[in-house]
């Protein structure tokens, strides 16, 4: 198989696009994709400054290695989130990433900064630990971003997350989950803009870029998510994008295009009903944010309520 | 087990229900199933006559059986599709069915009546034999409901059915057909109303029901429809139903509840554009129906369009 664009022989090809590529096309084409989603949707204006959540992954640090090369001013955010060797390997994987190419990274951990992990957390909060673990991640991403004074999160979801996402949601019929699932979601009072600038690019299509950009990421998925209904319908969905390549970007580009906006009524309901957590200020429908109220039966503290009146 | 009723050894369970049943308690709780469907989507109303279209399968065998014993005025429609030894055994079955218990049967055959079969419409059509099928059946058993004075069309689509065509439609946001994915078509001018009571039973419920009410149907499934997408769906979505018994009802009864209100601004539109087919009579966005074009294309007639001005 030859490249399609230089003629070069293929290093990959892609069905869904029906195209090989050459190692520079193959780079140059995931730029591309990253280029068109961030100007579809509008995802980062000139001079703004970019906060890239990193996990170590391929999809995160494949993210961050492309924003820089499309020219953002992007730096990275790790949190220690206590997951095991897990958590060590991703820090480390991160750390050596940025020090090799001398990029800014932030870090917060968990544990030191906020007394508990997210083992713990999801113990008293009654949550699922991806739940807790995704809790304090968005919770902490923002409030680190607003901080520090960038103007964006980017976070690493690619296609594959956004298609089993977007068929759990679909499944369930989670209509104000429905309307928030976007690859921007603005600012708001409290919340910084948040987008995923890797919606048009499949996990496989990471794996290959980080591979072929010589990017050294943790190759092991969190322990905690093992056999997780998100992995299911992740399979569910690559045994039909083998019979038919094309089919997760159709569903999650489909809606985005033809099925969200059917579904904002409520998230722009729940959305003027916020107003500031009592404890760190985030916005919440309540008075302690579910992040406040997860780290106080965590450690045991007793929580702060609005004053009736 | 033990039935979950009765207290008497249990002869199947159902997972979604987390519940085991006897024999007659499985049946009876299939006719509930029936009559709740009925009522909460107002299908029939008290006096209708209803027209089952009936291939000789578990579904709509089964669906007859039930509708007559929840004591509808239910007459069987068979069609003779011409797709070979499978045909004929479905018009076999039907009949057997239909004599054994003293019901009336209609039977309308595509080859003697209108000239050509599924396979000659499909290829002069350039459609898919499903495609050719679903159109001929629409249109057959419409017209034969109108020119009997029936007010209603049940067909078998079961639980599964559903979920499968709901699960396409969403892979590709259809939102025209989502908008018509109902289990009742209402009547229209040219229509007669269109249900499926067999919304809340799925697959292997029907099979069970048949084999334990002793109705003897056809059980190869159509050769025409192996390997198509539609079975890939299936597929995926019984893993899921595997690993979490009751998705599919939750994602089925879920759209019906939160969904298709989202979806029917397009159906509305195009159903205000519709007239009368020049050949046939039957309501068609554009001069001559489809079935009529499929049809005088297989059998090289021409085509009498409505004349200008």
């Amino acid at each position: 198989m030859k490249c399609g664009r230089c003629r070069a022989p293929a290093v990959i090809d892609v069905r869904r696009h029906n195209a090989g590529y050459c190692r520079d096309c193959f780079v140059r084409h995931c730029g591309e994709q990253v280029r068109r989603a961030v100007e579809q949707f509008d995802m980062i204006r000139p001079g703004e400054r970019v906060l890239v959540a990193v996990s170590g992954g391929k999809d995160s640090l494949g993210l961050w290695q492309l924003l820089r090369e499309l020219g953002y001013e992007a730096d990275g955010l790790c949190l220690g989130l206590g997951i095991g060797e897990y958590s060590d390997a991703s820090t480390r994987h991160t750390r050596a990433f940025a020090s090799e190419r001398d990029l800014r990274l932030l870090e917060v951990d968990l544990a030191s900064e906020y007394g508990f992990d997210v083992e713990n957390g999801a113990r008293v909060a009654h949550r699922a630990p991806c739940s807790a673990c995704g809790l304090s991640k968005r919770h902490l991403f923002n409030a680190s971003a607003i901080e520090h004074g960038y103007d964006v999160v980017a976070t690493g979801h690619n296609l594959d997350d956004e298609a089993a996402v977007l068929f759990g949601n679909v499944l369930r019929w989670e209509t104000e989950y429905l309307g928030r699932q976007h690859p921007v979601l603005p600012a708001s009072p409290g919340f910084v803009r948040k987008v995923k600038p890797l919606i048009r690019l499949s996990e496989r299509e990471m794996a290959a870029y980080c591979v072929l950009s010589d990017i050294d990421y943790i190759v092991e998925e969190c322990p905690m998510a093992a056999g997780n209904r998100h992995l299911g319908y992740k399979n569910a969905l690559n045994e039909i994008e083998e019979r038919s390549p094309g089919t997760k970007a159709a569903f999650v580009l489909g809606f985005l295009e033809r099925g969200h906006d059917r579904f904002t009524d409520e998230v722009a309901e729940a959305r003027a009903e916020l107003r500031p957590c009592t404890q760190c200020g985030a916005p919440t429908p309540g008075d302690v944010c579910a992040f406040c109220r997860m780290r106080a039966r965590a450690i045991g503290a007793p929580i702060a309520v609005r004053s009736e009146s």
